[in-house]
């Protein structure tokens, strides 16, 4: 068993991307940023579900799709279907996420 | 946008599952217990994946498979295979745990 706040980076040029599980068509990742944005234009539009729970710092998600940005406080979550095109507009110094991908059933 | 930790009871007689998400074969719960555990002689045999983490709080896990107990703290994470059978042997005040759900694949 590990702990999910075992070693958090201190300083990162880039996140840092963990599988904690990936069975059975779910993959749970734990993902550490220290201010890293996703670069403007670029927007990720995934094919499966992704749910993330914001543990620890602070993050920004905008949409595409109309909706306000979001300014996620640790404990906020939200579930982005599958082709919601988002992009993270900023990240505080030791932010953990939680994410919780899967596909869509036939 | 709701915070897994808004509404957090004081105490509570009987531990709290909150679905906060339900979607395409994945279930994901917030569950608070407040001194529970599983009473004596029961265990949980279940047919799907489960994968806990606690958020807060403390918790004994037990199994009956022989291997020994874990004490869970904040960050600790465990996966449950199908038919595993654990029992929660306690738990602080205030307790929560995020709990996720999935079927094995065919």
């Amino acid at each position: 068993m590990a702990n999910l706040y075992d070693q958090l980076p201190i300083a990162l040029p880039d996140e840092v991307f963990t599988d904690l599980v990936r069975q059975d068509g779910v993959r749970i990742e734990r993902i550490v940023s220290h201010g890293q944005a996703t670069p403007d234009g670029v927007w990720y539009d995934q094919a499966e579900y992704e749910w993330v729970l914001l543990l620890a710092g602070a993050a920004g998600l905008m949409f595409d799709d109309g909706t306000p940005p979001l300014e996620l406080a640790p404990g906020e979550h939200v579930l982005l279907a599958p082709h919601r095109r988002h992009r993270v507009s900023y990240t505080a110094p030791q932010t953990v996420w939680l994410a919780v991908w899967w596909s869509p059933q036939a």
